[in-house]
């Protein structure tokens, strides 16, 4: 029996990990829960699961979670706040701490988990993606386990799960392609937030919708693969795969390749990264490679989809670099969601945010200059657009 | 530096090993070497790998090997004959023996290499389709390891190595389909000796292509893959992958599903199974997804490919039923490459002769028990061909 905290407990990583728990009570049982203001959810899942201790991050809503659980006996304990989310995130015997936060308000409670000792069921990709120079030396300090809970990381983690040290040699992270996958790249300037939201395979949030549709999902993957499993930026490739049945693959120094498959479902790595280094029998649908038919594959075109090399470039670059290229990325999606800017500004904003920051970057960032770095793209994004609304800058900024 | 035997050195296993230690001389260091009769091979490869010991299998030519090698200053031990071959596979501080004997003359040098503690890589697939239930309790006895070198066995091997026990659900054999796997069932009749050696994918030996023709190969890896890794037959499948990319596949008890891919290149196979667990760094062409093209998938025709079904229930028959289905189809090919049967008649062989086995098909059988059963086989064959020749028992026996 596996010993869980989970935090993000409202939101889609949270209840796809309850979704799991439920089926599997003999498997996991839940220590902490902590949410960020969806308080009449949180009520329920304490009373289903019943954990040691919960979290609501919305401070004025404690007393109404307090209130809604009185009757349950033993009572858990009840905290608010970022301090109350960390408290969670650190206490007890949870042997792993899923963290489904979203944005790098998940870092801080990340941090904590890894400091007290617990492997985490990595969701929130700020963890690795701006919090990378510094969350990897507290991994390798407390010897915890960064397991990956999303598909295409999980399938690289389950391939190498055999492979000797120094084994890999080049990871092949696939790409759906997105929503505009068989457009004309000129066709691009006229996409609405409609036609961004239709992503043809996986059924996700508004916002990684539209990273499909630019594939800046696939280069920030690219930095997260970078970081979770050592590999240099060059050996790290995307091939665009439009039926995402194998959701990644590896090859080794031999030349083997090893790939791993299934039908779109985020529970599957979801459970591994709970499961590990065990398997758990479901009844979930099994994979016919004869159903699934045809599996194909493209090379990725650089000019439909700049935001993968923007991506890579600031891998590359390191230090605070990533952080500022995500932030920009969430601001500049935002925007496009709003109907503010062109779908086809969203690479643009980026680029002139990551521009700006090439001098102020540091190699060896601390949190604190990560979170500020974070803070300063997001608010870049709008001068950028401010630039992008007069007609020469553009020019200039492709 | 890893030390190996090699019997069976100047076939086709045999050369590709030589090939592989030739350029890893850093990491494998030849022991021993055995051969069948090609004397001038053999004394080639002694001169250029200095074993320790080498045999020949044809006792008449060792004066002539003697001689050839006469100059070489340490001088090997040199034998002959069967026993030569049996002292070569049990010599000396060999870690791995590859069996690259054809034939059931492979089982007794390989038991006897597995009696001595070596770990077998294994190419001779008598060891376990007809030797099974004698080779697997050694294995277990001496606690040595089965390393597959054939392609899709090791594809099920290189994916298994991270699961722990118990994860492994079923596993999912390619095929390519073999020549006839365009051609309709309705042609199959008018099949040429030439017909069946135009193998699409992999470049081998005239047997083993028409066993790919009648899908005879698989069905004999499916036997294979049973004592191999442990699965009952109903949780070992096949599939048509016309490309060859993908060697085979797993599914786990989640339905999370590993697959190995590659180029058709029989020296991948070979080189794990000599590595394992390490993996050498290689300059051989590296897999191109997108060169490779589209990946496709069909359900096997067993209208068409009899054999398969033939295969499975010799398997489920267990005993030395599977010696006799892999007699019967050695002989009844042989017969059909020497334009003595037609290509249809291979099946009704097959099934005449493992219909008259049931009888005496024992279920623990000794090493003696198989080697007779395989004998009596080959025999049998003839009687089938003579009861085919008149028309009324064909109807019969299908």
């Amino acid at each position: 029996m596996k010993a869980i905290t989970l935090l993000g407990s409202t939101g889609s990583i949270g209840t796809q990990t309850l979704d799991i728990v439920s089926h599997h009570p003999d498997q996991f049982r839940i220590v902490g829960l902590a949410a960020g203001n969806n308080v009449e959810m949180l009520a329920a899942q304490i009373r289903q699961f019943r954990p040691k201790i919960a979290a609501i991050y919305s401070e004025e809503k404690l007393p109404i979670l307090t209130e809604a659980i009185k009757d349950l006996d033993p009572q858990p304990i009840l905290l608010a706040g970022n301090a109350g989310v960390i408290e969670v995130a650190r206490y007890g015997d949870a042997e792993t701490v899923v963290t489904g936060i979203v944005g790098c308000a998940g870092l801080l409670p990340t941090i904590a988990a890894i400091e007290a000792g617990k492997d985490i069921a990595l969701a929130n990709k700020e963890t690795l993606i701006a919090g990378g120079p510094v969350v990897l030396p507290l991994v390798e300090k407390h010897g915890v386990k960064l397991l990956p809970a999303d598909s295409e990381h999980s399938a690289i983690f389950q391939c190498l799960q055999g492979v000797p040290k120094g084994g890999l040699r080049r990871i092949l992270l696939t790409a759906s392609g997105g929503a505009f996958r068989d457009w004309d790249v000129e066709k691009l300037a006229e996409v609405t937030v409609a036609d961004a939201l239709k992503h043809p395979n996986w059924s996700m949030g508004r916002k990684i919708t539209v990273d499909s549709a630019t594939l800046m999902n696939k280069g920030l993957e690219v930095i997260e693969a970078h970081f979770l499993f050592g590999l240099n930026y060059e050996d790290i490739e995307i091939v665009i795969h439009p039926q995402s049945i194998i959701h990644s693959l590896i090859e080794l120094q031999d030349t083997s390749v090893l790939a791993q498959l299934g039908w779109p479902d985020m529970r599957l790595p979801l459970l591994y990264a709970l499961s590990w280094p065990d398997r758990i029998y479901t009844n979930w649908e099994r994979l016919d490679l004869v159903k699934a038919g045809n599996l194909t594959f493209r090379e990725p075109d650089h000019q439909k989809y700049p935001c993968m090399q923007l991506a890579y470039s600031a891998g590359r670059a390191g230090g605070s670099m990533p952080a500022v290229l995500n932030a920009a990325n969430e601001q500049a999606v935002a925007l496009f969601l709003e109907e503010k800017i062109q779908f086809l500004d969203i690479p643009k904003c980026i680029e002139f945010v990551c521009d700006r920051h090439q001098n102020d970057n540091c190699a060896n960032p601390s949190l604190d200059d990560i979170l500020a770095a974070d803070k300063w793209a997001r608010q870049e994004v709008l001068t950028a657009t401010k630039k992008l609304a007069t007609p020469s800058p553009i020019t200039s900024l492709r």
